[in-house]
């Protein structure tokens, strides 16, 4: 505006007169404004209707590419539930993807069409959501259960969905917890959960960790470790259903499926029907989760607001309650 | 509608077919059954908007009336939320108020006018979150932190609230932590976590209880209580706002203002002007809970989604941020 001013030979005033529509100046002076904004591509401000919701996807050193994501079915119905959420309410969704969060990522989300940003947060690391919390912007983490987080946010309820799974298993009985490597938020919550809740039952309880990435082939050598730990009447318990699918092909495999009294993932991946082993699993309602990510984004709340979404139980490859 | 075709001497179908506005009957047969209808005062089950949500408040021992809420600044503050979100969303607000839940509450619930229920929780105890747990109906807990809540809830986020106060004292300082003895379960969340936050400080810490309930008058034995732990260059943090406000006029009285180096509650209840001794707070934004507590009736999600809200700090009499 101060440029169009400048150009013109008036007020600033002036210029706010002639691009609001308001009386105050001659026709003239204002025609001459409105015939300079335009040379200058200017759109006032009020004017563009925030129309965008960015859904970010952070890739880290996990993962390349949008490709990456949609091939993960938790991740596909995700974006699914996106795209069709965004144009329900009305707005565009933009995806994009970056493979590290820094300050340039940021500079992106000043243009004025962009409502809010959605952060998969999945793979984001503690030095990411610190970086986060002092970014000033319409923004809401998705899927990180990180305790410091200064934005609103939408996790699944990773704490309830092992107290569900620890309640289907008896005292005293022998259980296997097999959990991954990587630093991914929500493994850990699970994991912490697992480890005070399995207490109250006093299993007799083995953990081994595979050291391959959850998502990636096992090696010879979990193979063979999953096989020495495995004792007769065995409950098996997965920190996600990646891992159950691993270890039920692994079993299967060696024919020791009856050395397996239950096999329990963690999250739906709905390829469970592909398992040699039934896998009793909890799935978190994706479409609940990014209907509130959605919704809090539109309401811009001033204070940061934290949504946990509870599980349901799904036995086998049945649907959801 | 079983009456109406016994009465009208025709099929059920064709009563089905009058009140539905549907073809099938002859317009003689249509008129006699409207007119039964009319008299009989039916209203058909789909024409009946489901247009109240019930807010109940539970008193349980604490408290006998609405009255006993509407005088205590934080519950007006809610209340008068609900009636101005309610009324805007055009739905009927029902305050309503039991001494004790029990089986003959939820029935009342069944009203087909009914959209949902939400529960101010602050005062449940762990047996009336376990009888809630067992009642099917659109329910939204309020202000109780239960974590084997099987409904949605919206609460106050203690934890980042008694971090946001434990940020604001320096390392080895001399606290002391007052709380109070009723079993509360948002004084009890916030009791753990002070415990736990305080031990990365090394405070030298001195705990005390308050015998009376945190509302009510102090006695003489707890004010000596006060004077007798009150340290030289003391910070006080106190459990909830009530507490922090009788604490100060304790101090004020005995003429210790000198020793309180900082004095810190917990809640803003509004009334801390009042104070002879600034108080700095966290603050709950009441309007965001009571908003998400009704979005969350109005979605009818099949899973619980819980909600937790950020605090905001706030210094003496200012007003929040």
């Amino acid at each position: 505006m101060e440029k169009i001013a400048k150009i013109a030979g008036v007020s600033k005033a002036a210029v706010s007169f002639a691009l609001n529509d308001k009386p105050g100046i001659s026709q003239a002076t204002r025609n001459q404004i409105l015939k300079i904004a335009e040379e200058l591509n200017y759109v006032p401000r009020r004017k563009i209707k925030k129309d965008t919701i960015v859904f970010l996807l952070v890739t880290n050193d996990h993962a390349q590419s949008l490709d990456y994501f949609q091939r993960l079915p938790f991740f596909q119905s995700i974006i699914d539930a996106f795209k069709t959420k965004s144009y329900l309410k009305g707005y565009n969704l933009s995806l994009q993807t970056v493979s590290k969060l820094d300050q340039d990522t940021f500079s992106n989300w000043q243009q004025t069409n962009i409502y809010g940003v959605v952060i998969l947060g999945t793979f984001l690391t503690s030095d990411d959501v610190l970086l986060l919390n002092k970014v000033h912007a319409n923004i809401v983490i998705l899927d990180n259960p990180s305790i410091e987080n200064s934005h609103s946010s939408v996790v699944i309820n990773n704490k309830e969905g092992v107290r569900s799974i620890i309640h289907q298993i008896s005292p005293k009985e022998t259980v296997l917890y097999v959990h991954g490597l990587p630093a991914i938020p929500n493994f850990q919550e699970r994991n912490t959960a697992f480890k005070y809740s399995a207490q109250t039952k006093d299993f007799n309880l083995t953990e081994i960790k595979m050291d391959s990435f959850s998502f990636s082939e096992t090696t010879t050598s979990e193979q063979q470790l999953i096989i020495n730990t495995l004792q007769n009447n065995t409950t098996i318990v997965a920190e996600n259903d990646y891992l159950a699918l691993k270890i039920a092909q692994i079993v299967a495999e060696k024919k020791l499926t009856h050395n397996v009294k239950a096999l329990f993932g963690f999250d739906n991946i709905r390829t469970l029907s592909q398992s040699p082993i039934p896998i009793k699993t909890v799935s978190v309602n994706v479409s609940v989760m990014v209907d509130m990510a959605i919704d809090l984004i539109l309401k811009e709340y001033k204070v940061p607001v934290h949504v946990t979404v509870d599980t349901n139980f799904v036995e086998g490859d049945k649907n959801e309650k």
